[in-house]
């Protein structure tokens, strides 16, 4: 078993050039510099690997400067492996240390960044976690002196909504893998097979065509469609009637596809049926909405349309899509509220969804690269006709 | 391909104890509440399966009160799961929601607690994250009148530390699960294998043995033992001369293991080996330090008397063990200045490790369980002998 899917490593150039609209972002924003700590945005300004931060007792930090290269500054554990990167600065402590766990360090390197607007931005607002406990954040925050810590989300997702070419080649990729194993259900997948079965042969099978790593693979299978998909696989058996639901958030070299796929277990229900119709028509009109220049908010109206004569309980999930990068959901949303203008670079999920009856929902997800002039469908669209499972 | 591992669910029964406990912790702390919003806190009182956390977009919240049941408030799009649980009162609201994203819903809930000492915990403190963006704890503290949201981090480590029976059996599948595809490493892995190819073999082996999920499998590699072990598997191959290290966060119904093992490939330099037998009798010292009674700290000084003359060094990485359960890593941490009384029930990783050579790293680990008057140790310890691959 060899790893069939490769890119090119990110080169230095691709993290100088984020560097470098982080830059302007800032000068927008009014901010002197980025301190961010979560997983997420370290790896998009350092290209690190690691899952280490599954655990939670230490806190790394990288602090993107309005001017020169970003500064590490992470547990001694994490020199080793920082070093082995593009970032020169890199500054350490033994931790866990209870009482200063990098506290004093990242005061120190935000004090010493010149002043222009006495602002810093860190990870305080929407869909965003900070990789430090509240109490951290807190004491950083008391720490400085002629310098405020304020939320710098918009500079950031300003930043990381529009993907490179080489992000894009991976979220690709990463579409490319679980859309082969979407592929092969109707071949392994047999009436009486429960959901936990279905779960791991579909991980299995994402393992093996080469999935970097498979945080989510939500399994789901009810009569006429699953009453939730938010919970974990069941030991429940797929019977004649049902509709299996799979969605999967799998990722390749740290970026995640999301889509789902439907399928008709035996026989269907006219409802169902036409339940289904209506959401693959909603995404058709979805994906024929995007393009650069309109707004979220209006690509949700379009399917809208598509779903209700009024808008009754097509908001209840909150919207119909989001974004996708180095997090299986980011911004934009889709949805009445969201006014982003979209832009080519973006990527987004593109997700109509309808509770047709009570406790049965059908939803569908595409994704999309937003272009000039419309949009690239990344996902191999799902045919109309319900895949059938025997 | 079935499911081997089972255990049985948790009960209702296991929940109450939970909360009866976290109650008794409230008094202790003097907390009239306990606001959880993390994966595995609200998976601790309400025993949801979910990945749904991997997306930033919506925070959900549990409640848990001084007197009652707990109450859930989670988006709409989770209420369905929600109500397939034992906690019985849940709001919802149509999440996400930019303005007010469950922030007024929450405020309310604990207004109406009874109020004895003014004071509500909070995941703010060590080794805890919370699963909604900082500024909105910023505006659930603002928003209250008369309570003050504290750090709740003691009161809710002093419960999860101590593991319930049904607990440990999840913790033991786990490292059953890894144990079985340890010992099959000699068999699959060959010299000019890549890192990245005996990780997706072992990940194979996880998923098909039984593993919920896959979150951490550290795979590194170098002449007499590998020079950091945060990072991502490479495309580097295993040559003669090699220490192979494969450490791995599993999880059975949400419980992990944690623990590595180390191969020898082709043939060892004395220098490796006799590190090796150093760090396998720091170890067993380790393990054999251990029982109800005595301090976190003095097993690592165990450790530590037999790794070193003095105590250089060994402290880099902070620490030389911890504790395991819905993370990967708890508190508390085998170091010189974690004080914490080990108590029956506790699952503590042992883990020694030595940089015998400047970028050679030896690290060992096993996991136990304290009783009262030693431990038991759940891995299937290390032979003293490293196991070789040809």
């Amino acid at each position: 078993m060899e790893d069939i899917a490769k890119v090119e490593r990110f080169t230095v150039s691709e993290f100088q050039s984020r560097v470098s609209r982080a830059q302007q972002a800032m000068r927008e924003h009014q901010l002197d510099g980025l301190l961010v700590s979560s997983m997420d945005n370290i790896r998009y300004f350092t290209g690190i690997d690691s899952t280490f931060w599954e655990s939670y007792a230490r806190p790394w930090f990288v602090l993107v400067r309005a001017e020169g290269d970003p500064i590490a500054i992470v547990p001694e554990i994490g020199r080793s492996i920082m070093e082995t990167l593009w970032v020169k600065e890199i500054r350490s402590w033994p931790s866990p240390r209870r009482d200063d766990d990098g506290t004093s360090l990242v005061i120190q390197a935000v004090s010493e960044l010149p002043r222009r607007f006495g602002r810093v931005g860190a990870e305080l607002g929407m869909e965003l976690r900070v990789g430090m406990p509240v109490s951290q954040v807190l004491d950083i925050m008391k720490g400085l002196q002629g310098v405020e810590l304020v939320d710098g989300s918009k500079a950031i997702w300003q930043l990381r909504m529009i993907k490179s070419e080489a992000e894009v080649a991976r979220i690709r990729t990463a579409i490319d893998i679980a859309g082969g194993v979407y592929d092969t259900v109707p071949d392994f997948v047999r009436i009486g097979d429960t959901e936990k079965r279905i779960q791991r042969e579909f991980r299995a099978r994402l393992n093996s065509s080469g999935a970097s790593s498979i945080p989510v693979v939500i399994c789901r299978s009810d009569i006429g469609g699953p009453f939730e998909i938010t919970g974990g696989p069941r030991d429940r058996k797929i019977a004649d009637g049902d509709l299996l639901f799979i969605d999967t958030g799998t990722t390749f070299d740290g970026y995640y596809c999301d889509y789902d796929r439907n399928y008709q277990v035996g026989d269907a229900t006219d409802a169902l049926l036409q339940a289904h119709e209506k959401v693959w028509q909603a995404n058709e009109i979805g994906l024929k909405s995007v393009r650069a220049g309109v707004s979220a908010a209006s690509v949700f109206q379009a399917m809208a349309k598509v779903l209700s004569s009024g808008e009754e309980d097509l908001n209840s999930n909150g919207r119909m899509g989001h974004g996708l990068g180095l997090r299986v959901t980011e911004p934009p949303s889709v949805k009445v509220e969201d006014q982003t203008v979209l832009q080519a670079g973006m990527v987004l999920c593109i997700e109509p969804g309808l509770e047709y009856e009570p406790g049965k929902i059908v939803l569908h997800e595409e994704t999309v690269l937003v272009t000039e002039g419309g949009m690239e469908l990344l996902t191999k669209r799902a045919s109309r006709q319900l895949p059938r499972i025997y």
